[in-house]
């Protein structure tokens, strides 16, 4: 219900089929350059490989009796290779080698699908940062009014949060994305003595790292990938969240968009908050999916029973969720209305209570800080009793009035005087952003492809 | 990969269709009888949802933009219906009322195809717990041997653990299946003042409980369900557990079948435990999901923002993954070898060590108990260091000879006589399973249902 | 920092070493009435169990080398006993069975523990529901406003959600705290043949249930135990939610406590709902755990290595958070303020929308309800087009004037008169709390203690 | 029961009341920069901050009315200042600023303490890859030996693990450490207009990084930390998990220490992995909790209402436990008996299957790859049902008597000659250490601090 055709696509049993292939494919190339093959059966393994058409469905159903859909594969190859080639096509390697680097392969596409769902996310709210950068509204702490600060500013941490989440996967990218070639065992010994010339030949074909070992049961490099979807989602539901509350019917400082959507089927008068709403339910659902390959680091001897087999699903669910939170939020932004006058109002409507760290501060250097404190929690709290506002009570206070001059007072309590840094840190958000998307263009990420 | 056809379909996007269409027959029937709607009317929607062809797809795609599939069902049904009827359809009722009670009904579904499930693995266990209730094989603790059990013991506890689920699953299917029916927000206002009386009239209708009080942000309902489906799945995971220990090439004590299960692609000796590995994994999988729903109780005012809508799917999840690991386990044990011989090997493969316990206890009676103590631990430690046996090494102790009959000491060593209750507790076992499948056949759950 | 000292107490490791304690009394008890062991010697245990001060700092450090603190307690007690007692002390017995036992019997105190939490929680909740059966305020689903309720209803549905949490604890404690007694593997072998007769014997000594079958390695009982604490949690964390929502500046319907509480460091006009924020924090730590327990079933053979082990920390540490979380839900509801002219406010400042469901519903009598659904539709866009209410629009409406009677119109339009069954449901969840509560006082659960 | 001293320190109240004091003087000092403050109020602030005596029960108790131990850590700060300097003390922060920045500063001395730990295991492993570099052992997958691999290789992949582990520590360390330092909602208005300058003073004069905004309510930094956590823990769990598989006693290659740890309460002769099993209990607990990190990312507006809340004792247990968990398999590393004669052992009880694939590789360049494959599938099978060899079924098998020589069937089921690459991974895994080990003494971490 909540994904996208794109990374549903992406994380396919097609796309992990492809992946096989290109990895098989790519072994025996590796395989021909060290003299293990002769170049023209990895040829026909690699024409093979390129051509066949394999049915999701009878691997994965096949491949009950052997716990991977690896052997079903091979023999689907096999009935397309003379008997010599189908015998080496697999041999040096083990199910999981196929596998894992599948697996590295489907993964480096679905990072591109969810760099560029996030990318869209952050054009957003980088627009929202820089239109809003001085509109004012409350801050709010323990979902309490604080003090003053701008939309502006509340968009540029929604943006600063995706950089970091995209800078997680465009790093992870760049430096743990490698080939899993270990034979049976993880000494390569089928393939000796040539084992570590084959694994950087064949990393080489596939555009992957070489890792210093074979990681057949070293599985931080999935817990890493896990772990920054995860928080991916996170950054992503933390937009949704601010979303859905602002889009309470007693704030209404923003709204997803025009009547028609987020309709009730029993009320007719309610704009729901949809698009942040499932948002956040991926979040959950995707987030809660990352314990699953935390837990499965300790995984026995040179091949796990049960922990590896949880990965490969676990972690195509984590893109497709991660992937659907971010859309859901790119949707809840995308004509998003935003009402300044509400932002506004609702400070007001708060007896103006936001601006009494500001008084405490102005009326210090008239009154000393001790009193100014106590002078501000007093007229506060008559404000609150009275429905009347800080700056009312403010005026009229016996320790104020003939003491700070009455524009003084005026200054403390406007919220727009009481913005500090801002719109400066709106200006750092966006200047990192840009940077991070100079990068992304000229890019390193380029180097490991 | 892992799912079974029949809970499949159980939980899929058609069933909870059926389900709906279900739930708004009986709102509606519920409604005549409560004399808010003509019968009439009542009946031209019962045929309606009787006899609509609704695409699941579709449903599911319209529904991204109200959050829910509740919306486009209602519209493709009130092409069916007359306006009055269209207009009445759903009046009273709000789109979590008829998802809530279709995930009701769906669970209620769901988990008679789970008990089933349980049911066959069950029949495996019993099997194996009565033939094998003498059996003799090392008991092990912190994987090392401790005393002589059976193997019929350790099916028993097998089969027990399966109990106890199957019986969570009956006591929540008997007792908290309920109707929900709120409204907008819980308090039936718009069929004033028959609300109540609708609610009771609709769970008679579907076979329902009827909730003291509509439950669309009380959760833990379906929390429960989670956590009785992960403690389903952790019992299937307690076997397969076992079974991959024992499957260990240097233990040897059961193999998961013949020659051509299991099968490696790379190494053709290999008879891998491959429906207890895959088991693992869904128990993985399925027992992480749980933690979705718990997280999701603490839901805003009268309908969550995100919570609620993660539970779904979650659910359906939970189900396919319970059932599946229960199918593997079944798969596991049907057909599963077993070696008694190697069962016997392999206590006197570690000195019979695991006797010391039972020598201990017989030698008390000669010499003292902290003698015994004593002098067993010696003869344990030398029969380790000389890969002897401990029944050699205390045959020829200063201590025991000419103290203890070596008749006793025979005794005291033989592992079939130091079996305790053992037998005793395949017996229990094996009658509380009885009680429970008498039950279910007689049963109260007709009651419910 | 967030503990009650009372339940800090009951699963404290002093606590846990009085439980086992009374467990190694028990079994000497029950050996003893099974003539395995003198009266004598049973007393001289008891006496020692009953008197012997034991540090829990040296048990658990010194329990490092083992893994469990029971041999380290043991040696203790041994000073005490003469050399017979203190061989046959734990005879028969391992240490998971002291440590199980000890368990269930802190669990039992801990479950007492918790209830009274609840009933504190219950005592509030209550009282709210009775003195705001009737009190409207708005219902909200997504975060909008949708339908009126009464601040009753939602004080209710807090109540009854406490009212199924602390049911399954109550049936956990009457059904499922058992003696574990196995011995080294499960079969009793040390006390054959009389190790059932003392396992019933032991059971009945220490008010425990019997079980079918020694389950060191069947956790569901465990496991049941964190999901219904988990979901005790949840159902506080219910209210928490609440309660800071409706604590908001901008909605000011409650407020937790007069000044003074909630205080910031930095604003001194902030009444931050802390009590409730601090029950999140509890429940999302607690929840949490209840992972680590599911995870944690599927134990290897006859004692588990490391999953066993996790629980016992876990289990308190879960206690500690769920009491916690409804000591901090009690004081949040301690002296609650709550604002019924605010209630009434926030419902208008809506343009009186949320009685759009209800304008329909009358409507319909007059117009027809496709109309009547148009016709709302329209005047409540108008409505907050031009920010005036769904009152104003309908009265003028051109389909409605002359049509409906302004009576009708008024009617339709008043919060108070659209409540539907919310004192109703009032009345069923004090209905079921009181059951409860008699049930309690006068009960079963005498009859496991 | 499971901390190390150190560690249990490091993340204590007292280290965070530390942290807090620190960070409130870095506060005081980079506003006297900013010429916010006179140097000689930053001097008084500073000298109270370093000898004030503040006992952590007392901040903890109090905090209860205000949810952070902020407030009464103030108060008891002013009680040693000068009214002004106590006014001015927190001016320009907020609670969540002090709470944050101390628990940057108490990860970075926590992650110091854990890569100690880490190291001491990683020293452990080295010595074991390098004195087994050539040890033959079986490799074993899915629990079955699968092909010969070496001990030395098995300790380097372990110790790969924790390079890996650590990396992912230290890199966190150097780039992700901050100052938070934002005022009440992130805009540090009451510093306006020196709040950047001061952020970027009080980062320098912590060692700390400047971040580019406020970080309040954007936790990536926080989950991050988490994860790597989370991911040291399993690196640990993975030693654990096969010391404890390989010290069953029917394998019985290692054992993890001399008689008398690991003792059974009942059975004298048992020598149970207790530090390995420990460590998996402290893996499971741990892991657990990067779940509360990860759902605690979506917080509310400016500051969370119970998700921040849940950070700091979560972030603590991590710490305790995955340093718990590196330190119980230091425990169980350092003594490690291992047994080369048994590992040969086991490979000849499996009939020395786990050379077929070495058997195949040889045997095709005589009899072609397909009459390889089958005729070691078929002598595999024979020598499994005849409790033979694969050795002697090849010898004797009619498709290789004359066609293969003798000797080349001895080189192809000799273990020794079939390591592969075995001993070149251990020098690639021991390079990587000592280069990690060079730059960590050299290095970039310095910087940071």
């Amino acid at each position: 219900m909540f994904s996208t055709a794109r990374m549903t696509e992406t994380v396919s049993g097609r796309a992990w089929i492809r992946a096989m292939l290109a990895t098989l494919a790519a072994l025996a190339r590796a395989k021909a350059g060290s003299g293990l093959m002769r170049r023209e059966m990895a040829d026909e393994i690699g024409s093979a490989c390129a051509t066949v058409e394999v049915d999701a469905a009878t691997i994965g159903l096949e491949a009950v009796s052997t716990a991977t859909p690896v052997v079903p594969l091979l023999e689907v190859l096999r009935r397309r290779l003379g008997a010599d080639a189908g015998a080496e096509l697999h041999r040096g390697a083990t199910s999981q080698d196929i596998l894992d680097t599948a697996m590295m392969l489907v993964s480096r596409d679905a990072i591109e699908v969810l760099i560029d769902m996030i990318d869209s996310v952050q054009q957003h709210c980088a627009v929202l940062a820089r239109e809003h950068r001085e509109t004012v509204m409350a801050g709010r702490t323990l979902v309490q009014q604080a003090v003053p600060i701008t939309f502006g500013l509340k968009a540029a941490r929604w943006l600063h949060g995706l950089v970091e989440a995209r800078e997680s996967l465009v790093t992870y990218r760049a430096n743990r994305l490698a080939v899993q070639l270990g034979g049976a065992a993880g000494t390569l010994a089928a393939l000796a003595p040539h084992g570590p010339v084959v694994l950087r030949a064949m990393a080489a074909e596939l555009g992957l790292r070489e890792p210093v070992l074979p990681w057949h049961t070293a599985r931080a490099r999935v817990t890493e990938l896990g772990a920054a979807l995860g928080i991916a989602a996170g950054a992503a539901g933390k937009i949704a969240v601010d979303v859905i509350l602002l889009s309470q019917d007693e704030i209404g400082e923003v709204s997803e968009g025009g009547f028609g959507r987020g309709r009730s089927s029993a009320m007719p008068h309610k704009r729901n908050p949809v698009s942040s709403v499932q948002a956040m339910a991926c979040v959950r659902r995707g987030q809660a999916l990352v314990q699953v390959l935390m837990g499965a680091m300790a995984q026995e001897h040179e091949r796990a029973a049960g922990a590896w087999q949880a990965e490969w699903e676990t972690l195509c669910d984590l893109f497709i969720l991660t992937d659907a939170a971010a859309r859901h939020v790119a949707a809840a932004l995308d004509g998003l209305q935003v009402f300044p006058a509400n932002m506004r109002a609702n400070i007001q409507r708060s007896q103006g209570l936001l601006m009494s760290e500001s008084a405490v501060a102005v009326l210090s250097g008239y009154l000393g800080t001790a009193v100014a404190q106590r002078t501000v929690e007093a007229a506060a709290e008559r404000a609150r009793a009275h429905a009347t506002t800080l700056h009312d009570e403010l005026l009229v206070d016996s320790e104020v009035a003939g003491r700070v001059p009455p524009d003084a007072v005026e200054h403390a309590l406007d919220p727009a005087r009481s913005l500090g840094a801002a719109p400066v840190f709106v200006d750092r958000a966006l200047a990192a952003y840009s940077a991070q998307q100079a990068m992304s263009k000229s890019g390193p990420t380029g180097q490991t492809d």
